[in-house]
């Protein structure tokens, strides 16, 4: 799970209503798809806006300690205005945002204004508040050093290689805008500029059962598209933050928990649409389901963060709804006993769906926040799927590979309720972290090494994790090698801050030392981008920004975010 | 399957021992790879050389019918040569290589020659046989228009980018040469230069058997590989031609039968390191089995057939042998009920690790070839894996589909030479076409379509090559709508070439009609690189050229592969 934060939960809570209803809007093209017309409208008068802002504005505000630099007057005007320079400011650790308060600010023209109105009409918005929220930082040790200057809902294909086109002619920066779920600071608009909300278009524009694929805008939810796809038996198995769209899933290239069976966003996508920085639009592969036809662009594509274009649909693979699933849960003496448990039940040979780890703290967490009384020590959970026999085969030889590894406690559901109870616990993990400390921010960290590596890994971290004076708890996709540590530390206080990106770079640092990556399914946004010379080499490095030049000349696509920018070529 | 050919296999079977023997190398790093020393070396006084090539000659010669239109004198001097120019002819149907035949020559510098002599030392060679051999097509179908001035066998990445390096100083073009299996011209030198021939490069790295991957050269057959990794219980699960080493199948994206189950190239593929144009070495990403740090660019590599940087070293992900397999046969009244019947498994949501088809026609080969008497009807051919149970019930549930789609004559086998007697009739498959006409060559076609549109595609197909004067037969990876056709052709006769071009066209055409690809898994080379503008538009390929350019502006590797001559940005 790519973990939603407080922001965003928060966020997807008030966003107004009709952005959340109106999920699935007919296509002419499109027979099988539901037939719910589109009526989203979105301007800078828009009355229902205010009301959610202004209860949002001052929870967004405590929440990160008043610590912002720089002052905007709310509603002013943001063109060719001569103090905007002055925004520039520096905020956050430097560890942790040092390459982004670079970023240089320069007045957005009132003729590309006059431009985008031409092509958004009442779809685009100079509201501060409307600004602010698109501009602001996703977790407060990613903090924003501006706003966008003008935010816009295009609502087709068509528009955004306009919008992109202008912004292009006038070297504006755009920074892509869809569940803003992400952790790493991908939305973040360092430079001011252009953010393009993509949340308009979401339909579902061909769904094609034989094939199991659907071709999607890439504002849907990945949630809203499974509601969409369950009459049909199909789903599609990644499962990142609830407010996660597919857009913005094929930019950080996400997975989630199913990824050990199903892959992650590289392994679902067929094919997409991108607009590049020149406004033209790139179509990456037919629907094939292989071809050897030319450069992947789709994985281009997917992973780069919006620095090298606008993605405008998406073809997605789906899976059968399985006929049959068990879930099943044991706990063990110490962190190692289950990370080599997870290890042994993948180097069996079986197919698990999920193989999810959580440590004695986040079992504790989850006993308090629901009341629930588990053995408090390092805790399995298992879901196995296929066919009735098959499930049942797969479960028992797990509970034999548990057993043999002084596991303990084994329980296992295959009735839907029990099922849902247990998978709850799993589900809710975030939430119990969160919490355990109301005014709390949580620091999530994302490494990812080659699974001989993880129970070593988790070993060495939860040592220093145990030592430390922060709240940390730890959640695995150990069936991959994932793991991720939620961190919580009180934002007005420097020293906890510090302590938390400590450790987090503790974890950086000993996956980098285990041939493993800084971000199993984060991305690498703002925050990650100081540990990819050391992950990649500057030879990589240095290929990347040959390829963000070649495609995007000017700059503008969502600058600051994935390639270093010290590197020269 | 990408079918080697008659070429390739003679090749296979004639080149010097030495170069198959010494399979796997000792590496300081690699405490479990087997230890064997690499003791090959090749110089242009090899005298063991001469007697195998003046085996070979002769045969390549009648086979490819004596239309060169080029002579060149044995073992001539190459460098500086006033006659150079000359050389460039056009040869070959003009749809199949109108894009290779626009390629310039310019005679390789004698400095150059001097550079590559002081890294390769003996590794390299100006012999006119080597140089043939490396140049000469791999189907008569896409003639060559020049061969390389010289062949280099570079030992290490070092010498891989010390010469690339010199090339680049030079603007001398490069042909990355493996296992030479491909299909559509991908080894072709065109504007001569320097073929640099990987199969020296062939050791095991790294063994890590519970992360279940392996660190490889380039050089290293998949067929030798597996070898290697069958007493530690792993396999690699792609099954091109018998000859194709790594490094190619990633040049060409390649798959095979059981991309079904685990996929193509593309997913099978940790990390890899390449020598760009510009001689830097490239490593893509850690270990990790996921990562989101940073832009693809394993899978850029993977399916950019040579044209942006020789692969160097590949990190694969390895499978279990599975504990247990059946193999199942059954036969079918049309091609359209064996077409739906693969569908109808794919779509039941069981897992099958093989789905195969064959048409009647290539029933028909298999049994006079092998003296076989299986009906000659439209087969299809399963392979189920697994634990036993499992497989059992795999195979109950496509029984079933099968009876409720008039199929019959079901058999299946769980012994194993039972199985392995069932599985050669596909594996024998080419050879029992090509046994149907020994003195004609083979077209094969390489479509593939969303699994909706296979036996629409298969019917439309199946009449239009039943209607032709030439002998067709149809074998298909019909659980990825991937299909083949090898269409038989008397090379000496122009109007059978154009109808066995005028075949392969047709289907492309009704492909890319049907939302598919020209190429499942043979890769573009020169002969499909006329389609590319319309599976992937314009738009696309001008990306793609933006891409290569910003790689390799002096357009040295592999040029006249991949990318249509005409697009501009």
């Amino acid at each position: 799970m790519a973990f939603s934060n407080w922001f965003s939960r928060l966020r997807s809570s008030y966003k107004p209503n009709k952005f959340i209803q109106n999920s699935f809007i007919h296509s002419k093209h499109t027979p099988q798809s539901r037939s719910l017309e589109n009526t989203v409208i979105i301007n800078s008068n828009n009355s229902n806006k205010q009301s959610w802002r202004s209860f949002l504005l001052p929870i967004v505000l405590a929440v990160s300690g008043g610590s912002f630099a720089f002052h905007l007057q709310k509603n002013a005007s943001l063109c060719d205005a001569p103090n905007h320079q002055e925004r520039v400011g520096r905020i956050g650790g430097k560890d942790s945002t040092k390459y982004v308060v670079k970023g240089t600010y320069k007045p957005v023209p009132s003729e590309l204004i006059r431009e985008l109105k031409a092509i958004c009409q009442d779809n685009m918005t100079l509201d501060y508040d409307e600004r602010y929220f698109h501009g602001k930082p996703q977790y407060s040790f990613h903090k924003a050093v501006n706003i966008p200057d003008v935010v816009v809902f295009p609502r087709s294909e068509d528009e955004v290689s306009k919008i992109v086109r202008s912004c292009n002619r006038h070297k504006v920066p755009i920074v892509p805008y869809g569940g803003a779920t992400s952790i790493e600071g991908h939305t973040l608009s360092p430079n001011g500029g252009v953010c393009i909300d993509m949340t308009l278009m979401k339909h579902v524009k061909a769904l094609h059962v034989e094939d199991m694929d659907v071709v999607v805008e890439p504002g849907i939810g990945w949630m809203e598209l499974n509601e969409y796809l369950a009459p049909y038996g199909l789903f599609f198995p990644l499962d990142p933050g609830p407010g996660a769209t597919i857009g913005g899933m094929c930019g950080t290239r996400c997975s989630g928990s199913l990824a050990v069976r199903y892959g992650t966003m590289r392994d679902n996508v067929i094919n997409l649409k991108a607009v590049l920085a020149d406004g033209e639009v790139v179509k990456t592969g037919s629907r094939a389901r292989k071809s050897a036809a030319g450069y992947d662009l789709t994985r281009l594509m997917i992973g780069s963060e919006g620095t090298l274009g606008v993605i405008t649909e998406v073809t997605l693979r789906l899976q059968k709804i399985p006929q049959h699933s068990i879930v099943a849960m044991c706990n063990f003496p110490t962190i190692k006993d289950a990370a080599d448990v997870a290890i042994a039940a993948m180097l069996s040979g079986i197919q698990v769906s999920r193989v999810e780890l959580l440590d004695e703290v986040q079992v504790k967490a989850v006993n308090i926040a629901n009341g629930k009384d588990l053995p408090e020590f390092p805790t399995l959970m298992f879901e196995f799927i296929g066919t009735e026999a098959y499930t049942r085969e797969q479960t028992l030889i797990v509970q034999k590979i548990v057993s043999e590894h002084s596991g303990s406690d084994f329980v296992f559901a295959e009735d839907a309720e029990t099922k849902k109870e247990l998978w709850k616990i799993r589900k809710e993990a975030l939430y119990a972290c969160l919490a355990m400390a109301p005014n709390f921010e949580a620091m999530t960290t994302d490494v990812c090494v080659p699974l001989s590596q993880l129970a070593g890994l988790i070993s060495k971290s939860k040592e220093e994790l145990d030592a430390s004076s922060l709240l940390c708890m730890v959640i695995a996709h150990a069936g991959d090698g994932n793991f991720h540590t939620v961190i919580l530390f009180d934002p007005a206080d420097e020293e906890q801050r510090k302590e938390a990106e400590r450790l987090n770079n503790f974890m950086v640092h000993a996956a980098l030392s285990m041939d493993g990556t800084c971000t199993g399914e984060h991305g690498v946004g703002t925050g990650k981008v100081k540990y990819l010379e050391k992950e990649l080499g500057v030879e990589n490095l240095r290929a990347m920004k040959k390829i963000k030049a070649a495609l995007d000349p000017n700059n503008i696509m969502n600058p600051g975010k994935l390639i270093p920018p010290h590197i020269c070529f």
